[in-house]
């Protein structure tokens, strides 16, 4: 039987969803059933249940939007780190492997070859880099799971939100047998507040830039194949190969859903960080290679993209069943 | 046995002299020998060696100021946060009861009786507030253990260090058996960097506040003297019964220490924050009728302090025996 924790959460749903479609044996398991962020109530389920794997989905993110934890700081660094931290205690103690919903967040920009040499830019707002982004994409690497995360209390500035998520692998890191699926900016074809595409199409202006993304399906089914491979323990960049600017996403949008209103972007940083957002974003590109070469299944993200538009299903019939 | 962690801290130091004097079994543990920071090997040590009790004297307090525990979040939250949740997690596995050295800084202002009402006011720096502290010190009551921390995460304005000690209470609260014992602005007789009296010699410039404080000798005894008398676990104020301004400190060491210096004072908070300070600074003061009623020795603050500048040991006669 496989325990999850957080499965009423936006990738706990997809998760959910996955374990039903492979037909596993699994319990989903809600706070209002049992505390499951206190060590000794998990330690005594795991130790009645004898899972044979727990998968975390639970995590604090923000509503509306990861602003909010830069004052939810307790409820954020208790959903993002200390829980998983007493997940990984009580794994540990009852000798059961573990995957935690980590966050590709945890970086910022891509590595850049220029001239032969391979240089780390962490921002790839400047309009010179955004159009390189599209017209030479080969020039641009993602980072991998050997590059330390460079958007984190450790590597300021950071937001709150990644800081807490990145704090939460370091202290999970090495303890126990667990995976850390880091999944970035979810989007899948069902309209939800959460989904990078509803936010795209609800916001008054846009933020243009470059980023790895992750088809909530595919991540979820990519989190359960490398349990079942028996893929070695550690992290995972969990997006879809490549990378797309908000530009192209909104392109996508436009051709397919042909949706009557138009879209503005904000002019630049200085604007968007001044009117929209209080806290600096993570944008960033990250590389798939491990996962993949691990038996994860994800397309490329112009495909994942274009696909969700295709069978977009508007909110109002975008529910999916509820948890058992 | 009882074992001790972050002994060689300046906490830890009293804690290890305490414990000497009583001629109690215990053993140090420091992080060279055994990383006591991951549950792993805590469990392991805490199964091996069966103490009776732990003591926790680890943490972070940012040198040579709180202000660093701003930047070295990581460090911050790791020392002072999940270091007592891993303790707390490993000494419930193993059955053993412990004790944490926590901050009284996790308050802020205390509770002012007027008009026959208690109200709490937060900031304690206007000028009115400091000489009603000193002229009606009756009407001036201390936060006990009942209250609400209110320098925290959740009640902010905090500094980053108030909130990882108080987030930590909260992570280790009602996980098995444990003491939280909290100390503010230790002094004593022996020079050091960190004792209160050594900073106020060396500042610059002093900020008049008022404070409940605490005799790092009397503290370690008061921790003792709990577990001892095996008083129920959970907090405990641990300062010096009553509070006292910066100016009467200053005015203790003028009389008694007779220094050649004079001492100026920061005119106001803006100027203080401006040119001193980063983060705000808890001032508070704490009420210790719980400790007292259990059976801690804590002087009066005012006799607690003429007595340390009484025996004042410079610089150079400072240093306490090494750790065994």
């Amino acid at each position: 039987m496989i325990l999850l924790l957080g499965a009423s959460g936006y990738i706990g749903q997809a998760l959910e969803r996955a374990l039903r479609a492979r037909q596993w044996d699994f319990t989903p398991l809600s706070r209002r059933q049992l505390d499951y962020t206190r060590f000794d109530c998990l330690r005594d389920i795991l130790r009645k249940t004898k899972p044979t794997f727990v998968i975390n989905a639970a995590g604090y993110t923000g509503r509306p939007n990861v602003d909010a934890c830069e004052t939810a700081r307790a409820e954020t660094l208790l959903g993002n780190t200390l829980l998983p931290h007493t997940i990984a205690h009580a794994c540990l103690a009852a000798g059961i492997p573990w995957g935690h919903v980590s966050s590709g967040c945890i970086y910022t920009g891509a590595k850049i070859s220029e001239n032969g040499t391979l240089r780390i830019e962490r921002d790839l707002t400047r309009p010179d880099l955004r159009s390189r982004c599209v017209e030479q994409p080969s020039s641009i690497q993602g980072y991998s799971e050997g590059d330390e995360p460079n958007f984190t209390f450790r590597r300021p500035p950071c937001s709150f939100y990644s800081g807490t998520k990145a704090l939460a692998e370091e202290a999970v890191t090495s303890i126990g047998q667990c995976y850390l699926w880091r999944v970035r900016i979810p989007f899948d074809e069902f309209d939800h507040p959460r989904n990078y595409l509803t936010k795209l199409l609800r916001y008054p202006k846009a933020y243009d830039n470059v980023n790895s993304i992750s088809h909530r399906g595919e991540v979820a089914d990519a989190c359960l194949a490398l349990w079942e491979r028996r893929a070695p323990f550690g992290a995972y960049n969990l997006t879809n190969p490549g990378f797309i600017t908000t530009r192209q996403v909104v392109g996508l949008v436009q051709a397919i859903l042909k949706p009557k209103r138009s879209f503005d972007f904000w002019a630049n940083d200085e604007e968007f960080y001044r009117e929209a957002a209080k806290t600096p974003r993570s944008n960033c590109v990250l590389d798939v290679a491990k996962a993949l070469a691990a038996g994860a299944r994800l397309r490329p993200v112009h495909e994942a993209l274009q696909d969700a538009l295709r069978n977009w299903r508007p909110q109002g019939l975008s529910n999916l069943p509820p948890s058992a």
